[in-house]
């Protein structure tokens, strides 16, 4: 591509509040890739996308532009439909480990290419990586083969998909510039859309445990990756689902894993079991599977039957013993009464603080590290009573942990009741 | 200093429309300075800087960070008074050349340190090389020892002032944030407080060959730096002035010279002299002498003498013939009747385009090259009659040139008159 461009002039275009045509951002998301473009003018440009904004003919191209900085996958001689989900990151948000086999028990293959945590939200592949044995890293034919035999397999997203995001993403992680929509918006739908999936059902979370701290933030962000998705041909659909409180009863690693294996087990906690359904129910419904049942896929050992294929395929033992972390503390109830909140980012930063997360991406995590929750909103406490249970191998952590837990419980007389609709809203 | 900050924190801050404290600012100088805070980082607070702005407070701060990143200058054993002067960048604005040794007849030192033009606007020391044998560059033992002795220098700043604004100007450049009235006002001013000067007047431009092209922001950027002045202590007050046309009848440096030279004659342009006497009687009133006649001084040879002093001193002839271009080409009036409009910035561009401005700093300058005005606004003109003489050493760029002023001249029926008032406003 010859430079027809300058990167000053692009950034003073939207600077000052202009529109990029679709030269304009090709050459951009191109030239920033091959390093024409120096990280400061993109951080720049960035910083005026954060403020300025970019329409919806924008953010698409830019979607488009880094989907075809890399490679992309076709599973189309699969000879089955597809079907992914994504996360944008809660507390205890395991629901990938059990959604996976589960939709796959009803013959769409998934394809969950997946990410490793930074911050307070926790990575699916840090989770499944306490399982002894399991690993992340597949082959593009591996990966092939296991959609093919199991249906569902969760693992890393390989280097060749949309190396321009990677690029700009850790640009925007040192320079303030994450919290930008169309940024967040093109960075997920590149990846998904590279993928190659068919359909797409999007987990946006809203509270204090989500990037999204706002419904209408979150909305927004729904609304312009369902777009993104259905230009691209991806059948995508959006749940607004609640991040004001964890997301099960744990928060961790091995231990969410346990928790996802009693949900495949046909228990687990309610909220885990009821977003789970819900998701599989999008998800085969965008894949156009009609009349299936997953919540008997439950119950009936059909899920774990496939989730037990899956983790043995990736080289892990499903009826290994999972890590325990070697310190434990319990944190009790100030008082009696119901309590009426449970906060998600201050439970995530514990988690985090006690191991289980990192600050850094080459940081390592602690398999058996986070917290274990013993009463979720709504439920009816007693001073003295255990509400949570912090876990470590490094017990120096507790002290931190119990810093971020100071405001995390909110306790009021019986008869009040928590205001937490789990699934907000469905956008299509 | 130990590092309390974090840069992104403090980006976020700043993209969020808060307000920076004065160690966050303290710490974001100093850190960028020693390569802590990186320059993608730095760009991206600049561009919030440049959409968020920044208040009084922080501006002030911002500054006085960016004097204490150097040395600073001392003039106190001159024993007199010293006073400076600072043009915020125009076509044909040569006024220092005449400006520094008439100021300097009335005893008041002129340490005036400048720079090298960069676009369309021409730089003071690029003027005053096309005179042979003369040095820009002189150590602070013969800067001190001129100003003692001759009372005038025009000479390059030493790389040991504001050095934090010299790597931030920089960046500026290739990230589409040098418009941002508080890094424009700080940059400006650290530079000159640190250069040590008692009183400072500011020239700002507006119009089309000015960096500020409507008169708010000119105002504004007046307003925020006489502000900065005072708060350290310079005697400082802002002329806003036209920059719709260019100054004067010469746009280049060998030419603007020769210009500067008439006008210490006692002769030159009208508007040449208006504007070099004003700014005297505004800096000798800001250095406390009152009583001066700097008109009579032109008229009289008492600047001429201090011109050609200084100019020796700094190793020139001033008797020596200046170079000339080796071609030349005739722009014509197309059509009879009074020229309303002559556009600073097409004449700017097109100067530059001949060779005498640089479009990257480490490029040389054309002596001779530059646009030599028949005419200026309000003048009747014939059509067929000469309005500019375009001066090159490289002809292949008379096309680029003529392009540049296919729309710089409106010629409109007699009887209308330009409505151009050249010194707008004072701001003190």
């Amino acid at each position: 591509m010859t430079e027809n461009f300058d990167a000053v002039d692009i950034i003073r275009t939207k600077r000052d509040k202009g529109t990029l045509t679709a030269e304009q951002i090709d050459w951009t998301i191109d030239a920033y890739t091959r390093g024409v473009i120096a990280d400061e003018q993109m951080s720049a440009l960035n910083m005026a996308i954060l403020l300025n904004g970019m329409d919806r003919a924008e953010i698409s191209r830019w979607t488009t532009a880094m989907i075809a900085s890399g490679e992309r996958m076709d599973f189309s001689s699969l000879g089955k439909a597809t079907a992914d989900k994504h996360s944008t990151g809660g507390v205890g948000d395991k629901i990938t480990l059990p959604l996976a086999p589960l939709v796959a028990v009803f013959g769409v293959a998934v394809p969950q290419l997946s990410g490793r945590g930074l911050g307070h939200t926790g990575g699916t592949l840090d989770k499944l990586e306490s399982i002894p044995g399991w690993r992340a890293d597949l082959s593009n034919d591996e990966l092939m083969a296991q959609l093919s035999d199991v249906g569902a397999v969760i693992c890393a997203a390989g280097a060749g998909l949309a190396p321009a995001d990677k690029k700009l993403y850790a640009l925007r992680d040192v320079t303030g510039t994450v919290e930008a929509i169309p940024l967040i918006a093109s960075s997920i739908m590149s990846k998904k859309i590279a993928e190659g999936t068919g359909a797409l059902v999007l987990d946006v979370k809203v509270g204090s445990g989500a990037f999204m701290k706002d419904e209408d933030s979150a909305r927004e962000l729904a609304e312009t990756m369902v777009a993104l998705g259905q230009d691209a041909g991806v059948n995508t659909v959006a749940l607004l689902t609640n991040m004001a409180t964890p997301l099960g009863l744990t928060a961790g690693n091995a231990i969410e894993v346990e928790e996802a294996v009693e949900v495949l087990a046909g228990g687990g906690p309610e909220d885990v079991v009821e977003l789970t359904v819900r998701l599989a129910d999008e998800m085969l419904q965008a894949a156009g599977v009609s009349g299936a049942d997953p919540a008997a896929a439950l119950k009936d050992g059909r899920a774990m039957d496939v989730w037990n294929a899956m983790i043995t395929a990736q080289g892990g033992d499903p009826k290994a013993k999972l890590p325990e972390a070697k310190h434990s503390d319990v944190v009790y109830a100030p008082a009696d009464g119901v309590l009426l909140e449970l906060d998600a980012l201050s439970v995530g930063v514990a988690a985090w603080r006690l191991g289980a997360g990192r600050a850094r991406k080459e940081h390592p995590v602690q398999a058996g590290a986070g917290v274990r929750l013993h009463a979720k909103p709504g439920a009816v406490v007693r001073a003295g009573e255990p509400l949570m249970t912090l876990l470590t191998d490094t017990p120096d952590k507790f002290d931190r942990a119990r810093e971020a837990l100071a405001e995390a419980v909110l306790i009021a007389p019986e008869g009040d009741r928590p205001a937490q609709q789990l699934i907000i809203d469905r956008i299509s």
